[in-house]
């Protein structure tokens, strides 16, 4: 395969990983459609569902394959090949189809969840990879709990399951756990010490246990990975995965970083409400990029120094997520300037002295009411004017 | 000062940041009240509030002041003899009072918003400090959008208002705008290259618009910072600030960094809800450490290695944070093992060939109804044996 070695390939796990969140469940008609936008987000990789599940998401790792054309279409295993041949079934209508296979790497998931050996387990990844291979070209290989497990024998892994055909290698922090610095640490120990490392797309898989998600796929990215396993919203389980939107502006802000996506993030915001309303899963207003206050600005420091330089307080414009409009609050720490710019945006343009006598008013009224509307706003000018 | 070197100080700022998003607005009775649980939770810092900016924001300051005991009391101001003296007036009854103020430090602020320069702005620095420091003996001084200011006049900036008296030094990133590693390098280089850095506590305050305040200041903190300026749920303008709770359960988890904190992690969950109910600001299901769903496990391989072994898929015991029960949820993902879990709490103990008959049964209705209940459990153990 050619690379473009700045292009950051976007696996999105909104549909599997997502998707088996309580209360989140979606039938295959409502997973076609967000597939559907996915492909018009321009995602690189769609990871459909894990077929030997349930025959629910077998049929729906079906017909995403069918009603979807441009994106890789990606089916989830454990390394046996009896999940392999149902997810090998679930693909055969994809134009480009992956198999996502693998088995845990840390200790303790090889003691107490495989009760096995670290040289049993290596066998078993190998083999699930070659006999994948036979049905399919494109196989990603994720080495569960890698976040936890020892370097060395990630490496050694790593390095096995490229030479038995995988393409991609996913190093999951599947608990959350890892830091920043520790997470990157071992994507570059994988980068400098695995030999076939180049014959394989390194892949980040991060949790938000510890609110850390975001941070540890760009260090990941920083440290050499070029692909980036997320959700829309972060939704997934527990406290959820990496957030597509967080990750993709970031790379768009901080483009000095010279990697680049080809997601059109003007649908960020559509998609990010389609998800939520779709899954039942409400976005806090606060939730970064598509939270409905991300672009609010409320306080009297901020909004005055917003209305003279709009980059003093805004380093994304909302336009470039799709966001329908940024908005300047009224609260009881708006200041002066904010009261005038709604004034006038209003028609209503005071002078000095009568913006100091309606600020007075404005602000008894905003400690007793949450939000000043453009009612109170006309109310307050009539009240002013009368002192 | 004496401090104990590993002592990170936990500054939180729920009441101020905050409390000035739109629709949090809380009274006074409710700021007391929010504010005497943060005592019983142990931060050592609660900034009251913005005291010149409304007759509401000063009382709050006022009766939070007269009302809360161990903590340190900080009220806002900026870089002026006005808000310095209305901010005085405000924390007469505070017991340990600190003034918190500042001015912008990058070249954007210094001439968009205070069309000034350098020098005049650094002279503002260090007469408001001088000021504020006649009146109250701990300073705490704010250098407005340090995440985007030259780091070499802002060391300038750090040094003279250390020498003019202040005993904390802030260093925001006000637009939320940098990487982990941009920011850290930011708190080194202030360590390394001002020369009374070693009389003040250097304090990250993160701002969460690229999904990065938490590691942000966990990159801060690892570079030298010692106060952490943060709230509960992350709530603040725009994308909101650093989430208390997910940074104090990192020093926890990751104790080999070496540094602790004095909360009482147990109240976590009660004080997230509690701040989340009187602001009126849902917190969503997949924030970590706090949310509904942060410890629910509810896929098969999850579930099925969790009832192996609690650890291989659980970095922070909910019991931690005060959690009411971890749970493991049943959907159309779900594995045989959780199955025969929930079934046995029930009373009902499957072999192998009920629970087969069961299990298939149970994906049936699992795929068209999104949450099986206990009811459906039972109903489901009925019907399995029917068959």
């Amino acid at each position: 395969m050619l690379h473009d070695p700045n292009h950051v390939y976007i696996f999105d796990t909104t549909l599997r990983d997502g998707e088996q969140v309580p209360g989140c469940q979606l039938t295959t008609p409502e997973k076609v459609e967000i597939a559907k936008e996915l492909e018009s987000l321009g995602v690189d990789i769609i990871e459909a569902g894990f077929p030997v599940s349930s025959p629910g998401d077998f049929l729906s790792v079906v017909e995403i394959s069918k009603a979807v054309k441009y994106p890789t279409i990606c089916a989830l295993t454990r390394a046996n090949k009896g999940d392999i041949d149902v997810a090998v079934e679930a693909l055969k209508y994809a134009k480009t189809p992956r198999i996502h296979t693998g088995i845990g790497s840390s200790d303790m998931h090889i003691k107490y969840k495989f009760n096995s050996t670290r040289e049993e387990i290596l066998e078993r990844a190998v083999e699930a990879v070659k006999y994948a291979k036979k049905s399919v070209e494109d196989i990603e290989f994720y080495a569960e709990d890698a976040g936890r497990a020892d370097v060395e024998y990630l490496a050694l892994m790593v390095e096995s399951v490229i030479a038995a055909g995988a393409t991609v290698v996913n190093i999951p922090d599947t608990n959350g756990y890892c830091l920043p610095d520790q997470y990157g640490s071992k994507i570059k120990y994988l980068k400098e010490n695995v030999k076939n490392i180049d014959k394989a797309i390194i892949s980040v898989h991060c949790h938000n246990d510890l609110g850390l998600a975001t941070a540890n796929s760009i260090a990941g990215l920083q440290n050499g990975a070029r692909q980036v396993e997320c959700t829309i919203n972060g939704i997934g389980e527990r406290a959820g995965n990496t957030s597509m939107e967080e990750v993709v502006m970031i790379l768009k802000t901080h483009y000095g970083m010279g990697l680049n996506s080809t997601i059109n993030t003007k649908h960020f915001y559509e998609l990010s409400n389609m998800v939520s309303t779709m899954m039942r899963m409400p976005v806090q207003p606060n939730k970064a990029i598509v939270g409905a206050n991300a672009f609010a600005h409320s306080s009297g420091i901020h909004q005055d120094g917003f209305l003279k330089h709009r980059e003093n307080y805004e380093i994304i414009s909302p336009d470039d997520v799709g966001f329908p409009n940024a908005s300047i609050v009224l609260t009881a720490r708006s200041g002066r300037h904010a009261l005038k710019f709604h004034l006038a945006r209003l028609g209503h343009h005071l002078d000095k002295g009568e913006l100091d006598l309606t600020y007075k008013t404005f602000l008894t009224l905003a400690d007793s009411k949450l939000n000043i509307t453009d009612e109170d706003l006309l109310m307050l000018v009539g009240a002013g004017k009368l002192v």
